[in-house]
Parts: structure tokens; C-alpha cells; sequence
């Protein structure tokens, strides 16, 4: 079974534009948004219609392409390079957790960079498009060796907690958290999995319930707060999670929620892994205390359901995500293997490379 | 600074009828249910119009009165006898796990069973609607005794975190729980309450936050999900719960998620407390694995507020309470004093005193 949509694409050539599926209006609705200005995608990322750490770097890529197409014909290499700079910082203010982002933004601008004027400033651009696909490419091989890596944890017939959604919508194949199940599957293994619905936005409720069920995994949707009894029941053999940004110790930040699950996980024996690539890792990072918390918008929380659920006038606190220490993680699936036990050394050996 | 909603009021004399606040829709609309028939209280149970186990044990024992008003002039001792235990057993079916709807129920059918034909029936009609009222009016006392004892526990410029809603619209006067709160601030403290929004019903953000402000109590709404990070950033000196039913040894039953938050407590040094009333005790329970968890409807979580937010056909698990050991728990506040250490045998020693 293959999922029926696609995250995000590139439709045309250097010139074309980029099309993302809204995953705000997911499972309601289905609905693509044709970004062919930088502004839109943005607003996109901004907005949460393009989540989860890859898929924002490769959003980001690509729109670092549509910034620099509207270069006037006889723009120079010093004109092309100031407004690659520019759209670069400008995509950069989008949101601030996700390393990936910045990442790849940075692998963009190093790329031009590195070639400097020795090609002509259509030819950058045509190099910088292919950067973008690159970057998107190689995405699906991480998404499946992330899998291939993950699924050896994964009993035939055990049970799994995810939260928020770290699957095929926040990558460009098949996730990072969620590949694991998937590949699990594909390898002949029956599981079942819990989804926290994940507040304020429901990224569990409504994207990873919907990925599982498109591939025929059977999935539980469950409030955020019946993890704990979940997991006192016995019914929860592990837990995986994706990973906005990591330190160079391991402490990783995710999706709010994480680190509370984390550690009911420890107090009831339960393994927490985190799946990411290596381009999740920020090692000018010694540990998770340096890791910028986007604080969002009280309304996520007071008007979530279209309905005002909190009195007006009441204060509301909406950090976005947070920090899970290292030594409650069980592991770190990359794409070149797993960290375990998390430390400095391991993490150091496995990015590095 | 008093409220400015009754929970529950009753109207006339014994002919009367029970006025309910439809907590279902707070914040956004105050209407109140004029309860006529037992149905209607039924049915406002069942669907938390009120909610709360002190207030539904009150509720309960009107729903008795309303249940024998229309026997006819010439009835007998043993159609009395007969309307009772099925007006009372049909009530009891409206939620499985609060206790206090179970002993305002049994308190009213010794009532009237130690009568037996000592008086007439509309004598009898009469001492069990006094029956109901003094189980109201003993609840107003309970409340104000448990926050005498319980805002010892509080000192000045500390921070709480509270889950769900035990406060005033789930007793006869300010709360269990909350009680503590209002209590500290009447006593002078100043003090910083963090309120878990409490999915699927969202009891925290539209009751909680609610009664708090209209008491001016600093309030912060948080999802669920993030009470972990809050208290891992030190900003939690304590927490305290309600109950709905206790068992023996201590194991409490209270709204999901509050299972979660006690050992998210533990992990992070932050000491744990319940407030009920000792109606809320059930001593025929050895410990809380005898306690009947309700599984409410998929649609809370589905649908919540107007908008669906998983995709159709995936599973949902509703579990309305969890259980909470009493090794988890530094102290139940009753309105006898506070048990602590909770262990069986001050248990034994409050309950039974």
C-alpha cells in the first residue's frame, strides 16, 4: 500500500513552482498550495501547512529557488548572491526550533558560495535547483534507512506509542518515527500503535492517524493524557517520537509533549527512541538547554476547535516544543544506524561520519 | 470576591425542582436546567451538565426527591419503599466511578428505610427532602474545611498546578481542590495557578480557568502535555487534584490524565496532593484496581467542539478517569485534616473517626 498523497513537490522545471499539501486542513480536506513566490512558502511553513523538521528543510530549499528566480536577466554574481542571502534569512525567521531548516537554508548559501563566479549566474541557479532536489532526494533514502535501521526494534505483534507526527507528511517518503512502523510492516510484522492526538494542533489526531490507516496499521488515537495509564496498562512496548533538533549530547527537542512522555516511559519501563536524520543534529549545540523554544500563538489553544474554550482575558502559555534529556532516550535512529546508549561519543561518531 | 453562578440551587419547597448550570456550555453560555423529572437529572449527569463527584452525589439526592414527587395521595409505605430503589437505581446508572453518587444514594434510601412506618408518607416525602438539602448545605462546610486545612499546605508566591475542575461547579460551594486556592488567597497569599486544559472535555480551560479568574487567581492555561515541561523549568511548588472515588489504601480515581501528572510530580520533586471530601472514600475497595474506570464515547475526542479532528474509521480509547497510587500522592486533604503518608491505616483512622 502506497500513501495517496504527496507532501510536497516541485512541479516544472528551475522555473516551476512549488506545491505543497495543507496539512492544517488535513484529514478534512485535501488541498494543495501552489507556492511561486517565496512569501507563500513562508507563510506556509509560519502557518504549520508544511510541518516536521525535513519537510521544512526541503520547503525551505525549494523556496530559496523560487526567491533568486525573479533575478532581472543581467543580474551579477554580486546581486545573486544578496538576494540568496536575503531569502535565506528571510525563510530563516519562519519558525525557530527545527535545525533542519537552517540547515539546509546553509547548505544552499554554501553551495553558491563554494561556486563563487567561476559559473555564470544562470548556471548557479540551475546548480542551486539541483541542491534543492538533492536535498529532497536524499530524503527518501533517509526516510527508508531510517526504517530499515528502526524496524529491528519492533517485535512482530508488540505494541508502540507515537506523538505528534513524524511520518510521511513531515518528510519526503515515509517519515522518520512513523518509517520505522512502516517498515516494520512491510517486513511482515503485525503492530499496532497508540497516536497522543498531540495539543493544541492534533498533528496525531489527524496526520498520523490518517498516514497509519492509508497503510493499513492499526492505530488507537488517544489524548495526550492517557498515555501514562496506556503504558500503566502494559500495553505500550516502546516508543518513538521524531526530533526537531538535537545537541551534541542527544538532548532532543520535539514536539511539546515529548519530554513528559519520555519520562512517564522511564517510570514505567518502557524503551523511548527518537528517529531523525543527521541533518537533525546541531552539534554547535552542547546540550538541549541552548535550543531556541518557539512560543506560538495563544488562540492555538483557546479557539483550537473553532470555538473559544478558554475565557477571554485568561492567560494562556503555548511553548511549541520541548526538550527531552539524553539519558531518557533509548536510542537515536539515524539513517547510518542507531545511537545507543546516547552520549556525547556516540553522537559525535555516528554525525561526523 | 464571591461567583456569580450556583452550581446547583433548588427551587420550592418539597414540590420544587432542581435548577442545574449546563457546564457543558461554559465559558461561552450560562443556561440553566430546571430539572422536573428524574430523567432530566439523569441525563444531566450522563452528560456532565453537572459533573464533579461532590456535586453529583448532591444532584443524586434531589434526583430522589424529584423521583418519589408524583406518587399518588393514597400511596402506601411500599410503593414509596418500591419508587425509591428504582428512582435511586436508575440514577445510579448514570456514571460508574464517582463514589459520592453511590453514598448520597444509599444515604437516602437508610434514611428512609430506618423510618420504615414510623411516619407517613408525606412525612417520610418531607425528611428525605430535608435529607437531600442537608447533604447540599454539609457539602458548603466540607468545601470551606478542606481549604482551611489544604491552604496551610499553600505558601505565599507559590505556584500550583491544578488538572481538571474542583472547584465550585463540582461542589455546593468553592471546590475541593480549588478550595485550597480560594482559601490561601482569602488568607492574604498570593499565589499562581496553572491549569491543564484537561481533554477531551477541556473541564480545566473553560471551568477552572473560569472560576479562578472570576476569584482573581492568576491563572495560565496549558495543554496537558506540557505540565512535564513547566515543571521541569522549576515553576511548579505543588499540585493538587480532586478525587472521585479513594480506595482504601489511598489509589484515587480521578479524571484522566491525573495519573499521568502525580508521576510526572515524582520525577520532578514536586509533591502531589488530593482534596475530596471522605464521601469520596470507598473502604469496601481494598485498592484502586476494584475501581470501575467509565469509557465514554469516541466522539468527545472525535468531535469535540464542532469539527472533526480524526479521521473516520480510526480507533479511539476513552477512558474518562485513571487511577493514581497512593505512593504518588504526599497528601489527601479531607475536611477532617489531611492524611499523610496515605497509607490503609490513616485511611482507616480519618475515614472511619
Amino acid at each position: 500500500m502506497s500513501p495517496s498523497f504527496e507532501t510536497l513537490t516541485w512541479h516544472g522545471d528551475r522555473l516551476g513552482s512549488l506545491h505543497l499539501l495543507d496539512q492544517t486542513l488535513l484529514p478534512a480536506e485535501i488541498n494543495i498550495i501552489d507556492c511561486k513566490n517565496v512569501e507563500t512558502v513562508w507563510e506556509a511553513i509560519k502557518m504549520l501547512r508544511v510541518r516536521g523538521a525535513p519537510a521544512i528543510g526541503i520547503a525551505a530549499a525549494y523556496g530559496v529557488c523560487i526567491g533568486i528566480q525573479d533575478l532581472p536577466a543581467d543580474a551579477n554574481h554580486e546581486m545573486l548572491r544578496w538576494k540568496l542571502h536575503d531569502v535565506a534569512a528571510y525563510l530563516a525567521s519562519s519558525r525557530p526550533t527545527a535545525v533542519n531548516l537552517f540547515w539546509a537554508l546553509d547548505r544552499m548559501k554554501v553551495k553558491a558560495d563554494a561556486l563563487g563566479a567561476t559559473k555564470s549566474v544562470p548556471e548557479i541557479q540551475d546548480i542551486l535547483f539541483s541542491e534543492a532536489k538533492a536535498i529532497h532526494e536524499e530524503d527518501r533514502h533517509i526516510c527508508r534507512s531510517i526504517g530499515r535501521f528502526g524496524q529491528e526494534l519492533v517485535h512482530d505483534g508488540s505494541t508502540w506509542l507515537t506523538h505528534c507526527n513524524a511520518g510521511g507528511l513531515a518528510t519526503a517518503d515515509y517519515g522518520t518515527a512513523l518509517a520505522v512502523f512502516f517498515a516494520a510492516t512491510e517486513s511482515g510484522k503485525k503492530i499496532h500503535v497508540y497516536a497522543d492526538e498531540t495539543r493544541p494542533l492534533l498533528q496525531g489526531a489527524r496526520l498520523t492517524a490518517w498516514e497509519l490507516m492509508q497503510r493499513g496499521i492499526d492505530v488507537t488515537v488517544i489524548c495526550d493524557s492517557m498515555a501514562a495509564l496506556v503504558m500503566r496498562q502494559g500495553k505500550i512496548d516502546g516508543v518513538v517520537v521524531g526530533a526537531d533538533r538535537i545537541s551534541a549530547n542527544g538532548d532532543t527537542a520535539n514536539k511539546i509533549g515529548t519530554y513528559g512522555v519520555a519520562v512517564l516511559a522511564k517510570a514505567h519501563n518502557v524503551p523511548f527512541y527518537v528517529a531523525a536524520p543527521v541533518s537533525t543534529f546541531d552539534l554547535s549545540l552542547s546540550d538541549g538547554a541552548g535550543i531556541p523554544i518557539e512560543e506560538r500563538d495563544a488562540d492555538e489553544i483557546c479557539c483550537g476547535f473553532g470555538k473559544r474554550t478558554v475565557p477571554e482575558g485568561v492567560k494562556v502559555y503555548n511553548p511549541a516544543f520541548d526538550v527531552t534529556s539524553a539519558d531518557l532516550i533509548a536510542g537515536i535512529i539515524t539513517e547510518r544506524g542507531i545511537i545507543s546508549p546516547v552520549n556525547r561519543e556516540n553522537v559525535e561518531r555516528m554525525v561526523r561520519g
